[in-house]
Formats: structure tokens, sequence, C-alpha cells
């Protein structure tokens, strides 16, 4: 048994529910080192109390599920087998109330669930797995900095293909040329790149613009690796920017240390957000700073807490987040600069290293 | 009003439903035309007798929403509004029925929307949707054309990368890269390129295993155009197979021919699959094709209706899925060949035209 098991073991005792359904894929490698994408299929791993825990994949995941995890007992079905019938048959009844996450199982399997094991009552266990993940171990931790270290390798090769004239397009089949030939998994997310005034659309999609002289360029890129997230911003000066885009910039980049600055555990994530925010609204781009400061990162890319005025939540020593303050003026342009960090017993590290200084390439 | 919408409301009609909330992001593309990634953040669209059709958006996706979107009327929120409270605020009382998608929306939603809009009951209206979006329009079939054009010329590209020692890896880093280059969105799930005996892992993982002579190779492909997919799967020998491993070809391309040939409008998934199961099951390799034959295919890589032994639905006009037989045989190797298939007021046309018989690269 991992230490994992044991502190959910432990909470099921703590609150009485005898059953535990984790179907989160993430969660389920969080778990059980098993990571895979079941689209539509079935997959789950099942704690009950007096009973081993066991895994069910689809049955051509079988060979890649014994391979990588930890959890020994692996059911499998095929497509045209019942999962939830099969669920039933390994589970000792009768069942009190069962934990499922609530924001991870859908209405239908729900109901399916509901119907198949007769459970009397169903509690949300997603706070336990998102409040486990926050605290991030060494081991994961390395497997961040190896995901960050490999997407600024990434961005570090693919400036150098910026030029006049080369497209948005195609800066982004660089990037994605260069995560996978570094030996990336793959993008944690769909990588993008903006210029000009499309920058001011903080969920712009790349297309067939050219880059010009006098633009900014924005890179929101990442990438998996072992499972595990990265993602970083930089926006880049091509050529020389207007006074609006340099101070629009430096405000940026003022509420982004602001933020870093103030982190520390025991402090509140509302206050980290304040921090950034604080810095953009004294500049009077308080209505264009549109979005949160950021978001936690693990195994998913947008993880649980979320870094927004309202989060009277704690930060603690482990926690890796985003912090990514942003100004965006519609038809003139946007600047966003994000940072990785992890709070440390004293404060925080960053684990982010690329320079973001006003860079003009 | 376009078509979709009249459909939508003549079966709001039919069912006494007043209300219905479609979140899932591609059927919202499929409704507006605004296709996006909303993350965790609340991205909807409502129906609603007497009301003008409305779209939530988070605030960060507005001025996309407003470009893209066939509705005009654009509710937008921050990361700090409660959407489930703007929602009510523009929704006509009292809500009788209220229409949602069951395989969309967790328990966690469902649970908010309850406490939030007092709705007396639910139905599920994915099925609405999903049988809307079954039958693809001449413009649809366009884009998934292009779709396939796309993914098949970055097939001939990347074969010009194979030869000895070259890795999976730096294969599937030439698949993406061409996929940007080309003019694709994106891939439509995680490209995949497998060779020897990795072939045998349906769901194999690429990774830095060199290609070797006497080799399979395995290309599971696909990109997004426009928001719709293709997806595409080619086995090579590289050099010389094995007598075993070239039976083994050619009983899956004769189950991919016998499948086809059994496509026309008005005979069941389920004969579909089992004019292709047959095919292996008397070469004796029956209990090597352990997955079903194939998934529909649109908006979604993987949407509605399961190509598999148990699905009685019938086939009709407009309908487009993969075909994908496959035969793996553990510590030998695997193939899969497949196509993207379009039923005919006739019978078939195959979208892929990528050549399918053995060949030696």
């Amino acid at each position: 048994m991992n230490h994992k098991w044991n502190e959910l073991e432990r909470k099921m005792r703590e609150t009485g529910i005898n059953t535990v359904l984790i179907t989160d894929p993430k969660h389920v490698y969080y778990l059980t080192g098993f990571l895979s994408n079941p689209h539509e299929r079935f997959l789950g791993v099942v704690f009950q109390s007096g009973n081993e825990p066991f895994l069910i994949v689809p049955a051509l995941d079988e060979e890649a599920a014994r391979a990588a995890s930890s959890i020994q007992k692996i059911i499998t079905h095929q497509d045209t087998d019942d999962p939830y019938q099969l669920l039933k048959s390994q589970l000792k009844g009768p069942l009190g109330t069962i934990g499922l996450e609530k924001e991870q199982v859908t209405v239908a399997r729900f109901e399916r669930l509901q119907e198949t094991l007769s459970f009397s009552r169903y509690m949300d266990v997603g706070p336990w797995l998102r409040e486990l993940r926050l605290r991030k171990s060494e081991a994961e931790i390395d497997k961040m900095k190896l995901a960050v270290k490999l997407i600024e390798q990434v961005l570090t090769e693919t400036l150098h293909k910026v030029k006049e004239g080369v497209t948005e397009n195609e800066l982004v089949a660089e990037v994605e040329f260069q995560i996978r030939k570094l030996g990336a998994d793959g993008p944690s997310f769909d990588s993008m790149v903006l210029s000009g005034e499309k920058t001011a659309l903080p969920h712009g999609v790349p297309g067939s613009r050219q880059i010009r002289r006098g633009d900014l360029l924005m890179f929101d890129i990442g990438v998996y690796k072992d499972g595990y997230a990265s993602d970083i911003t930089r926006t880049f000066a091509v050529g020389e920017l207007s006074e609006e885009l340099t101070r629009i910039y430096n405000t940026v980049l003022a509420a982004n240390k602001a933020a870093i600055a103030a982190i520390r555990p025991g402090v509140t994530f509302a206050s980290i957000d304040k921090a950034a925010r604080d810095v953009i609204e004294a500049a009077g781009y308080g209505p264009y700073f549109i979005h949160r400061l950021g978001h936690g990162l693990g195994i998913d890319v947008h993880e649980f807490p979320s870094v927004h005025g309202q989060n009277e939540y704690l930060l603690a020593e482990g926690n890796v987040f985003t912090v990514e303050p942003g100004i965006y003026v519609p038809g003139v342009g946007g600047v966003r600069i994000e940072d990785d960090v992890l709070v440390t017993s004293s404060g925080v590290e960053v684990l982010t290293t690329y320079p973001k200084q006003l860079m003009n390439i």
C-alpha cells in the first residue's frame, strides 16, 4: 500500500464510507500509476473496506495497465460487456454510502451506478483527491521541473524561426515539432501563438496572420512529461513597440512580480490575485484584466485551486500553480506573462526560468 | 433561425419541454458555430419557448463568441461570477421539465442547476443532439473530406522520414509538424506511431523505440479541420514481414473490405461489425480482435454511434463512421486498417483514399 491509499482509507474510516469509486483518469493515474484516456469507455479504480483494491479497464488497455499499475487486481471489459454489472460482481454488498466524484461522474453514469449497485447514499470524494494532489511530492515536483525545462527549450528553439512574414500557424507547427523532438509526451493544451491585435483575445486561435514589425507576439504553451504539465506565457516585441504597448507590458510584468512576491504558506489565494490586480488597477487597466490570476497545475494543466479574488483557501508548501496576469485592450493588443510557481516552506520557488523583461526580437 | 434550431424547437414542443440547456462544447459548436474549450468554466446555449436563445460564455471568450456565433444574444461571466445565478436571471419561470444532457452534465453541476433553477423534472436531450449530428449535411461532409485529405497528406509526407533507426517519437513529431504545416487545426487525438511488437498494444504509447527491418509500423492519426475530425490507421511493413504477420495483415484487410462491402442504409451497425469479425474468426484470430469495429466520426473523433456487435441501430444516409478491424497478438505484433466511411443513399463512400494493400517501405 502506498501513502495515497493509506490516506484514502483513513478518510473512508473517518467518514464511514465503505466503498469509493474513482473514474477521473487523472485521479486514476495519481492513485495507480496507470495513465490513459478511456474516451467514453469505463475506467475506474475501486477501494472497498475488506476488499482488495481493483482497477477496471477496457480490454484493449489491459497490457498497458498491467505494465504501469501499482494495483495488482485488474478487471477488464470488452466493448460489449456491461461494466456496471462487472463492477457489481466484484463488490461485497450491501453498499451503504458510496464515495464518488461529483464533478466527474455524469448524470447518466450516476443513474446507471445507482440502478446497478443500489447504494443508499453517495458522497463527493473529488475534494479528497484534489486535496491529496494539492501538495506535490518531491517526485512530482521533479517531473514538473522537467516539463517546465522542456517547454522552455521549445520556446528557445521556436524563437529562432520568428521573422517577418512567418505566420502564427507556422510557429505553432514549430512549437509542436519541438515538443515531440525534445521528448515531451505532447502539448498540455492547444499551443497558442498570437500576434498583433489578436493578442487582445485571451483565448484567441492561431491563424494565417503574418508577423510584422511593431507586433506583440504571444506564446502560451506547455507540455506533458510523464503525465505532469507545464504552462508558460511569454509576450515579445517584434521590433519596437508603441509607448502604450510598452506601458502595458511593464504593468503586467510588475503585476506578475508583485503576485510572486506575495507568495508564502498561510496566505490566501485571493491575496495573491489581489497583489497582481492592485498593480494593474493602479495603472488604470483594471477593466482589461478580465480573468483570474491563475490555476493549479500538476497532472491536469488546470487543476485545483483556482487563483482568483474570492478564493480564501490558504497556500501551503507543495502547492504548484500559475501566476498569469494579463491586460487585453481590444483593437490594440494584449500582454500576458505566466510563470509556474511552487510554494516552499518559507516562500516561493519560481519553476519557470525564462527571462521576462521586455525582449525585442 | 437555422434548421437545427427548428428541429430542436419541434422536439421541445413534442415532448413538452419548455427549456433546454446544452453545455457540451461540441454540441454548442453544432448549434451556434462557436467552438471553444471552456475547461472547467461554464459554457452553454439555452433555448426556451417564448424567449430569445442565448449563449453563456466566459468573459474571456466574448470577442471570439461574437465573431463566430449565429446566436446573437451572448451573456458573459467573469471567473468570480456565479454562472448559475446568471442563467436564472435570463430565464422566464416557473420552469417545468428542463432538458439537459445526462452524459455531459456532472452530478455537481446538476445539483447546482437544481438548487438554483428549481425545475421540477429533467429529461435527457443528449440523444436529440446526437441524432441531429448523426446525419451529416453536405457542408459537414465537405469539412470531413478536407480533414481526411489533410491527414492523408500528413501520412504521405511523414513516410518520407521513415528509415532504419528513426524512433516512434521522431515520427510523431513529424506527423504533428505536418499537421500544422498543412493547415489543419491540430491532431484530433494523440497521434500514434507504434513499431515492432508494440503494435500489439491497441492503445500503446509511442516512445524511443527505433524502427528496424522486419517491423510492422502502425500510424493511427487524425486531424481537426474547421472543427471536424478525420481518423485513419495504416500499418506498413518495414522490409519483409514474417509469414505469420503477412497472414495477419491480409486477414485484417479482408475484414476491412468485408465490412465496407456490407454498408448500406437500413442494415444494423451490428451487422457491419459482424461482417468484419466473421472474417477474422474464420482465420482463427477471433480472440485477438479485442475491440469494436469502429465509432461515429464528426465534430468529435469518437461520437455516436458505437459500431459493435450489439448495436441494432440502423445505418442511414449521411452517417459517417470508422471501420477499423485489428488483430493483436501479444509479443508478435498487431495490424489495424482504419477507414472513414459515409453512408450514401445507395451504399457507401469511403472517404479515406490512402492505399491499403500491404506496402513494404
